[in-house]
């Protein structure tokens, strides 16, 4: 069976990067599946993709590979990474890019197996220093993906670029937080997961979040009037901040970063 | 043969959650052919929604799967619906979004095959409230691609959300319609239809709409000077008013809902 | 093996119209591999259109069928072209959109086989006087892939239209040309070769260009600190000029047509 392959870049989708990057694959392995994650992380924002990536690969079979280019030092010494974990395999600039979805970090001994992708009879004959995307990570998923195992890619590493994503920590009553990622609805996707939330009555959870406080866990936008704040478990597991049929990020001033706290209130 | 699965929503082409949709389709039915219809949808725009799957359907073949999901109740009470309807299978909440696909409306018996969607066992094992799209809509349309017959997605309804979508009327000698669409070129598309206006003298057809009045039909916007105002039946078979190499959208200050009118003057 | 088509249009990803191209390709060509170059062209804009065309059509394979569709004029008597070159082979109207990909110009003879299309039995039954893409060129697409020979599509063409598409020039220590394209990044592709500059000290190349002069060949944008201008061969084989981090369009001032001067400079 084909194996799918996934793109995410941010190389715009007007762009005739991402399928140059297709075409490629497509001349060295005919029948494979391309898949589009987004065309769209914003620009060289690593961290925005490494959340993107984690949260997209989760809906994908086992033996999906990802190729993941976002990129600001391609054509630099910074090294090209292959890594499976979870039964897919992630390709990504040693750049902190794999950092959510191998739940590494550097104070952790290195998840799953990584090697630096250094063969080079796999790339395309004239590697550009500009667009690794096309004439190194797409070659090389097209070889994975016609069975080409991970240790011919090239030696195994023994650490990788680790971006710092903060984890939300407890801290008497609360929990304190920080908003992970803005989706394009301008929901707040925060870093406190669903299950830090768990043990709570939801109707006492509180957030604090831009200067406001919205009481009690929702289920569906639709559980407020529109125009409303909520809170809610998202779909990605963690807890995220809306307002039905509005932009929260545009309401709350609230970017990336912005802090999040989770109170539980005693009547 | 592999089954084609469409895909319309207002996720937005930026975000991965189509990706998600199309990763959960993939696991469950490899041999699928993906194709989005769009995924800029006007946030929440169910008409919109509903006009863009009708054109868009017609040029599929029959066995064609459609999963739109506009759907500003997600999490709700709202039913989700799949409905087959000449030689083609689709699935929306059950919110308005199939009325044009359908040709129903609130006086009418219900047409085609329409079941609402409530077999747990093919859904994602945990569905979130937020994200059907992912976890109700994709592996339904998984399985139907597989060959799940559309009685075993639940059991039949008798009556559907219709939007009210306006249908032009005949008055004397005019025909009173509205702007259905605005397309991405600043093109009107009216509900107007071709039929409507073929037994007219081409030359003789004027157009009334945002306080200009538009005489003769073209047949493409190139008869007309760039820069100049044009009428003619579009490719989706309704009078559409455009601007040759402009946006019309701009320059008569229309948009969806605005009154047009069609008079056949004589000399 | 399924042959691959791409499409490239100006018709907005927001739109359905590139899916209901897909809907047509689908029905008459089950087993197609559909690649997306593109839908952002600029509106209207031929020249760009056959720029991202050429660059992005060498990453795929022999035999890939490319449907060009940037059509101002669509519904006018402009003929409907297809081109056999280098093994792979493009639809298009005769606009100029293939003067870059067939590398011709008026002074030159015809290169490769070109037809004029004009074969109705391949088309769809009603053609609409504004959507070619759809009712001409996906069907006729489709018939390619599935084996239909370029000589039935319609009778060959003595002549074409050419886009004047500038060649730099040299004159005496200087290599004169312009911007041909920019990229998302906001990075200035020129039209002037890596091949034209190859010959020269790396380090004592020097670009001028929007009132700035930038000095010394760079390989990767991290050369250069974030926020500084660079100029380098790029991954389309042309001398680029960019801003690591940033737009050189925007710092510059540049666009398409932009002149770029390169001098040699001596000590």
């Amino acid at each position: 069976m084909a194996r799918t392959i996934t793109l995410l870049t941010d190389f715009g989708i007007a762009s005739t990067y991402p399928a140059q990057m297709k075409g490629v694959i497509l001349a060295r392995c005919p029948g494979a599946v391309l898949v589009d994650l987004s065309h769209d992380v914003p620009r060289h924002d690593v961290r925005t993709a490494a959340f993107m990536l984690a949260s997209a690969a989760k809906a994908f079979p086992q033996g999906t590979i990802h190729a993941a280019v976002v990129d600001p030092q391609v054509g630099s010494a910074r090294r090209a990474l292959a890594a499976e974990a979870a039964g897919q395999t992630y390709l990504a600039p040693d750049n902190g890019l794999l950092t959510v979805v191998l739940g590494g970090g550097p104070d952790r001994p290195l998840p799953g197996r990584v090697v630096s992708i250094e063969n080079r009879s796999l790339f395309r004959t004239d590697v550009s220093s500009t667009f690794h995307g096309r004439d190194i990570f797409a070659p090389v998923a097209a070889a994975l993906a016609r069975g080409t195992p991970l240790e011919d890619l090239g030696p195994p590493v023994a650490s990788v670029q680790w971006l710092d994503v903060p984890a939300a920590r407890r801290d008497g009553g609360s929990i304190h937080g920080e908003v992970l990622y803005v989706d394009p609805f301008g929901n707040l996707v925060t870093n406190i997961t669903g299950d830090q939330v768990a043990g709570a009555d939801p109707s006492r959870v509180a957030v604090h979040v831009g200067g406001a406080v919205i009481r009690g866990l929702s289920r569906a936008y639709s559980d407020v009037p529109a125009g409303m704040l909520l809170i809610y478990i998202g779909s990605a597991g963690f807890l995220e901040v809306a307002v039905n049929r509005q932009s929260a990020s545009a309401r709350l001033g609230a970017d990336i970063g912005t802090p999040v706290r989770v109170g539980c209130e005693t009547s």
